[in-house]
């Protein structure tokens, strides 16, 4: 498949390779934050989008073929920086970090204004793009990882921006179908729950499943 | 409710500002997308953090409090830039631009190396994130809007990055819930579909609906 890419980094230079994409994140992070909720004036406006598109034109002087992928390295460490709720030196991502227990996956972080919906609430999109992943998870920490095949939230209450808790697990499998559920809750309770259903796909079948759609440790 | 204000902005000045904010949101857009793909060297990741951190500095000079919100202008047209599916100054939204017929909404748009999930495939979770808000409009497009109460999605095939469409339509509603469903499909045909139960909440009961949850038109 491509995009599952093999390669042999140095664990040391991995290593200082993974600082420098976490901080490059973070600094694109807080500027997307400080972009919907600015309100300078036109001169610094226009002022900021010359640093921005400065920067833009540096990095772009270099730039992978097609999307980032998954790129396995030789001492074991995955990268997934380009996943939209994981990767660390993706912007969109929050990023969340996954805790894997014995039977279930669990992350706490925090959801700023860019994850808006209805006024000072996560969107109700958010709230399934994060409840995919940590069903996605909880499916691979049990060692059944798949696609997603179909997937059910339940908006228990609105989900207020700022600290949230997410928990995923595995139910059972059948075949090459895995079924798991999760649940979002903030200080005030539980507000959205999912169940989903992961699919192995077939040209997967074949493979060492603990080097497909793995849960990043990078 | 918090962060539903209304404002006065004179027409000419909101169109003016309206322009500013997709300037800024396309820039940071740019920016999102060079991150997660670029492979520049030490050197010059340092020298593009510079010029982040340095807008980052520029546009907190002056922030609004807390999210953005829906700001509802005299002229009668909405702001929801802080939206992360439809929000022009948003840089997680790509923004989505729908339109509206008379018993649907689409819009065709392309997702970026930053949608990621599988290796060069759309993230399971976007492919939520922007069927909820589709939905979400095509109720409030045939005046029945309402928060998420439950969403369901069917993963037929990998959606791969690059252009897609996507449909909703409202099905029908009983009480104060709405039934919407909807499909996103590519030129490999149909991806994923959905359904969906909005729901109205209480407190939005006694209000104009088209003053709440409403479709961006900024």
């Amino acid at each position: 498949m491509s995009g599952y890419i093999t390669e042999e980094i140095p664990a040391e230079e991995l290593t200082r390779q993974i600082e420098q994409a976490r901080e490059l994140g973070d600094s694109v992070r807080r500027l997307v934050t400080a972009t919907v909720v600015t309100d300078v004036g036109e001169e610094e406006l226009a002022e900021a989008r010359a640093h921005i598109d400065a920067a833009a034109e540096i990095l772009e002087r270099s730039r992978i073929d097609s999307s980032f992928g998954l790129r396995f390295n030789s001492d074991g460490r995955l990268r997934n920086w380009g996943n939209a709720v994981e990767g660390i030196r993706n912007p969109l991502a929050p990023p969340v970090e996954f805790h894997a227990e014995a039977d279930h996956v669990w992350a706490e972080f925090d959801l700023g204004p860019q994850y808006e919906g209805p006024p000072g609430l996560v969107h109700g999109g958010v709230i399934g793009l994060i409840l995919d992943q940590v069903l996605g998870n909880a499916a691979v920490n049990a060692g059944s990882p798949g696609m997603t095949g179909t997937l059910t939230i339940r908006y228990r209450q609105g989900t207020a921006l700022g600290p949230i808790r997410v928990e995923g697990r595995l139910d059972r499998t059948e075949g090459h179908k895995s079924f798991a559920s999760g649940t979002i809750s903030t200080a005030d309770g539980l507000c959205a729950e999912a169940e989903g259903i992961f699919i192995m796909p077939r040209w997967a079948r074949g493979l060492d499943a603990s080097r497909q759609l793995g849960v990043g440790d990078a």
